[in-house]
């Protein structure tokens, strides 16, 4: 329960400056006792991992893809000696688990994949490796899965950065923004996505005001932007989500920018529940809406939104979520965790790889240069 | 603290079978404790009745008009003798100040009124009252105020049924509806305006199946609407106010239908926040939306919806509604409780005297019979 000294840092690997698997942890903030309580939780075991990022302690689709693949890592913290075989498989394992904590954001699919074809390439490579380091398959193997994985984590922080400063010139000195869910540091590497933008402008001497949409039924956006924001001296007003309307209607909302959990290959786009009606709301009152996202959110296998998977949760999430029963026992519940806003709806989509407007299918791979 | 058999008997006069206004009382359900407990308050004064407009102890537009008559009675109840100029004082002072304690309902201010004329009309009647009646003032002119309330109240109830059986000509079996906050037994005297379209129909034996918005910041829905539906055995739904748009893209909507605190002229409507995004939604999935509510909502003084008085409330009920901190100490909110839906995006106004459709000033007038 280490705690850094900067609070936003959410996620970080360990190993106590040893480099024996048996020493490693990965340290993760603990997102559900924000802003409260500022834990960090380390995590010496693949399982643990799961569970923290089904529980939400790691949330946020970058963040997750980047928490997994360190949790493949984990795999080789073993107390008994085990073969390069035994143990590659052990992690091969590690990233099929992993891969079923959450269903929709497809950041963490796409950070596993890249974990799995580091460990294709490992077979050849520990073949040819040195007899001393094969003394030590765990601390070979952990040492080289590690590189893939601080790679993740140090290319999303770059990405993120590209992504603010293609968003901030979106927005101008005095703009108003809404905003949904969170989607800044804690949701990603360092600045995060649509709060990237934001976080940019600010550095640019922008000054902003931001609406932040508390986020039923978890409020990652009460408990989660609206601490980030504070903590950088951005101005920033927390509404309900049914608010939002009444606030485009009756004060000047520059634009809406959002996160995404996977966008299919026409621009559609899944992301927290409550961002469609947000789309719709803006459509209405002609508030440009943008989606800013890595481009390892975009899943160009999926021809429109309709075939993204949405989780379901549970019921207690929104009857029992602040510890309180504020429902009548035995009501159903509905609780989908995304939703899908059709590419039509959206003005941009800012990737760290430019802006993609208009939101149509050649727009996107002609800026993510697909072959 | 006495429990009433039938526990959607919000709002009842008592006077523990004795005439002397000392004695009298007014029993609410106190609905800031449900569904968990069932707590009624005996309340003696006409502040309290004011506290409990103010907190929520009492809400929904038409059961706040039936509170606040009940209360002007209450100006009745005195230890002093006092002379019927003084009680008729007191109780002209006591209309005066319940007015204060909410602003967008008009229904608060229409039955207010409906009190002040019957105490105009007070004096000459009591300058031809009897010996025996002139005896004792205090019982003499609460039994004359009383005459006035429980009139308020019985009307309501009438005016609710009819309600019901205008609006369920709307819906079919196996529809499905969608509505916001609570407009049942809780919020008037009996069925409600919205709700009484559901029960009306239930009672017609069209099977219903109702989506229940939660209503942040309050959770009148979750706490109020699921638990009056599931008392009927209505099958029904709890969302978050934020899944709508998903509900109504993903699943079949037949209907939205929502109560009104005040409609103006030309049909913009005031009612609980986030009855504006439900329209907007509604419009873009093209659904029809509904407002149900009794012809004391109007208030044909003011031409539209941008002169209604939006209450807004304190920054904890978003912000520690649950009992519990769930956002950064020091952030801004803004947590208006009412919005306002133009009635361009309306369908229809089921009232009493009739459907309003299309709504429009002219019709608005004809159904609602203005000389």
């Amino acid at each position: 329960m280490a705690k850094p000294a900067n609070p936003v840092h959410s996620i970080r690997w360990g190993n106590a400056g040893q480099p024996d698997p048996a020493h490693s942890f990965l340290q993760l903030l603990d997102q559900t006792r924000l802003p409260q309580e500022t834990v960090y939780l380390d995590l010496t075991s693949v399982a643990e991992v799961w569970q923290a990022i089904k529980r939400l302690s790691v949330r946020g689709a970058p963040a997750i893809g980047i928490a997994a693949a360190y949790g493949v890592c984990l795999a080789c913290r073993t107390s008994e000696p085990r073969s390069f075989a035994e143990l590659l498989n052990k992690c091969r394992e590690a990233s099929e688990y992993l891969a079923t904590s959450r269903p929709t954001a497809v950041n963490l699919f796409w950070a596993l994949n890249r974990m799995n074809q580091t460990m294709d390439s490992l077979e050849l490579r520990w073949a040819k490796s040195s007899t001393s380091e094969q003394a030590n398959p765990a601390v070979w193997l952990q040492a080289q899965l590690l590189q893939t994985a601080v790679a993740i984590h140090e290319e999303d922080r770059v990405m993120c950065h590209a992504i603010g400063r293609i968003g901030a010139e979106l927005l101008e000195d005095g703009d108003q923004v809404l905003t949904h869910c969170n989607t800044g540091g804690l949701a990603t590497s360092e600045y995060g996505t649509a709060l990237s933008v934001c976080f940019t402008a600010q550095d640019q001497g922008k000054k902003l005001h931001v609406y932040v949409d508390e986020t039923r039924p978890l409020l990652q956006g009460a408990r989660l932007t609206a601490w980030e924001l504070m903590q950088r001296g951005i101005d920033c007003t927390l509404i309900c989500d049914n608010m939002a309307a009444h606030v485009m209607s009756t004060r000047e909302v520059d634009a809406v920018i959002v996160g995404a959990d996977r966008i299919a290959a026409n621009g559609d786009t899944a992301n927290k529940i409550g961002t469609y009606n947000l789309a719709v709301l803006a459509n209405f009152h002609r508030v440009p809406f943008y989606v800013a996202a890595p481009s390892s959110t975009f899943d160009l296998s999926i021809a429109s939104g309709a075939s993204i998977p949405i989780e379901e949760r549970l019921a207690e999430e929104i009857t029992e979520s602040f510890g309180k029963r504020t429902a009548p026992v035995g009501v159903h519940v509905y609780n989908p965790a995304f939703d899908v806003t059709p590419g039509t709806l959206i003005e941009g989509i800012i990737t760290e790889k430019g802006l993609i407007r208009p939101v149509t299918r050649e727009q996107i791979e002609s800026v993510l240069q697909v072959v």
